[in-house]
């Protein structure tokens, strides 16, 4: 056991604690995922969790996958459905027992694809909140036109106020540069930006706070929703609700274009021949915004690193999780928040009280 | 002037105002987009507010605007950057005169596409909300896989309660019967959906009132962001501030695709041929997701039509902007709010009183 004070993963005996019976095709497609990732990351440690059975004699079809993991028995499971009040009972489930690896020091983070509901609240309860965070935020890559870009918070939080958007600048900071290796990451604060709409309390005060702390040099200041794929930051910073809502939308706005280009391809002859000969280009666009590449969401403000993969992701989805994971333990990502934090607080503590602990937004 | 509980439109001389001053590239391109109009509707009568000499010499050149279109004289006109306080006082300006000709009944609305928060708040001021509303909402139509969908609020009301979701619930009905012409459009409430987030009070009392008002069998419940482009609702309601996040964020996928498609066109001589062959679908498809043909957001819910062009529009977006007035007025969307308001009240008032009042979101 390490001092609940020192990140738990500087020096554990593994990388990270897997949950091998999470997700909707689990345990192949995480061992197959593992399989993979095993190619970037050789010399890493992993802790496999599950069923003991099942994976010992699915494990020798991946040899890559057998090379770096080691099977730890867990006797139940959670299942998709299962309320995260339930899941909280259940102490021997495969995904309580890879945190568990995590809080022990055992391992430096944990992925599953498995339930998010049950996970966010196990990881808060079993790992707790770093020093100085208020609540963690669900943390992903996303694609834009001049490169990947942060954004947080997706949906871990519905209502927030000007600290906690702070927190999660502070956070999407250190992600960035663990995750993304920018040395410098800039910073916006996600908001209806015209002049004329009605302003929204919180966000004027994180945003000052923002400008007169250690981070102001890469705080560009107020972005909007087509900010994010246009790249103009490499972190956006925003509530559960709005973050998520913004994340879906963008998705779906992609889904409709896909339908739609499918539809013009196979409009005649012609058109479908004009599809062959551009095809090579929209493999490699497809490629470029595979949701794939970018599954990993990262639960961030935690004492140890969790990432949850997409529930149906595919083995290039769940090594794509693995990857994420991988980076943010290796960058210690929450030294980062540490120390950023540190230099962030005390402009916290100095702002007008009423005005930081607002709650969600101006009436 | 009119009794200020009778709609103005109803026996208005002037279907429309138009403020012929305001936009980026105002008063040309109001003139030649009524010319487009004016075929569309033929036996419209516009009155044309701004400067008489400009107009008078302008006029001319559109011979099928001239022919719906009375030129009023108005001495000023309020610039883009111009606040809304500095706005208000200015009682001779062309924005000002247009809106005064709805609220006395010259006219039955008003399009204009200059300055938006001049524009709501005169609008409000002026006009004021239709009796049972308690604030008025941007509402505009964006495509779908499934068609045309109604948002709102797109900006207006940057924190709303479970009262103004309803109402605007109301109005996003009316408006999709008005302009889209559904004679039952279903509606949804923006929400992040998935079962493990933290709820939204607002939201869940919205959705309450609304399973059991005369809209229930038009309710789907909750819907997501990717449920706005699949068009899973015709109606899709949400606060300001997720609405002109989620409008933007929309935005700025498409126009990501489009850059990566161009650069797909242009890698080699073959993809380039390629998009020869495919180019007309493309066309089409372009054109089917054209911000001009969605452009015209409506002020919903005061005492009079006001629809708001994008200031950069060209003539074929205003064109657009007056279509969508011209329905508004024509289809009687007002009309259609006060019926339905009359029915859905009654349970607001029934609600409790804490819950229904409660602000913005659950802490």
């Amino acid at each position: 056991m390490t001092d609940s004070s020192a990140p738990a993963y500087e020096a554990a005996p593994y990388s990270l604690a897997i949950d091998a019976m999470g997700g909707d095709h689990a345990p192949d497609i995480v061992l197959a995922g593992l399989d993979r990732a095993a190619d970037r990351h050789p010399s890493a440690r992993i802790l496999l969790v599950g069923d003991e059975a099942v994976l010992g004699t699915l494990l020798p079809r991946f040899p890559k996958a057998r090379r770096i993991c080691e099977i730890r028995h867990a006797p139940s499971s959670i299942s998709m459905e299962m309320k995260p009040t339930a899941a909280l009972r259940l102490r021997d489930s495969s995904l309580r027992m890879a945190i568990d690896a995590v809080a022990s020091g055992e391992a430096g983070g944990v992925v599953s694809a498995g339930n998010s509901g049950a996970m966010l609240a196990l990881a808060k309860i079993v790992l707790k909140t770093l020093p100085g965070i208020t609540r963690p935020a669900m943390a992903a890559v996303n694609p834009s036109a001049r490169g990947d870009v942060v954004m947080l918070d997706l949906g871990a939080n519905i209502a927030c106020d000007a600290r906690n958007l702070v927190e999660f600048a502070v956070m999407g900071e250190a992600f960035a540069k663990a995750v993304l290796g920018l040395p410098a990451p800039s910073i916006g604060l996600l908001n209806v930006g015209a002049e004329e709409l009605k302003g929204d309390e919180r966000l004027r005060v994180a945003a000052e706070i923002l400008r007169n702390s250690a981070l102001a040099s890469q705080f560009h200041g107020f972005v909007e929703g087509h900010d994010i794929t246009a790249g103009t930051t490499d972190v956006v910073v925003t509530d559960g609700f709005s973050g998520n809502i913004a994340l879906k939308t963008g998705e779906g706005a992609l889904k409709l274009v896909s339908l739609l280009l499918q539809r013009v391809f196979r409009t005649s002859l012609l058109t479908r021949i004009g599809y062959l000969l551009v095809r090579p280009g929209l493999e490699r666009m497809k490629e470029w915004i595979d949701p794939r590449r970018y599954n990993g969401a990262v639960f961030v403000g935690l004492n140890g690193i969790v990432v949850k993969s997409h529930g149906g992701a595919d083995a290039e989805g769940f090594a794509a999780a693995v990857d994420v994971a991988m980076d943010a333990v290796t960058h210690q990502i929450n030294e980062k928040i540490r120390d950023r934090l540190a230099q962030v607080e005390m402009l916290m503590a100095s702002a007008p009280e009423g005005e930081v602990a607002a709650s969600s937004s101006a009436a």
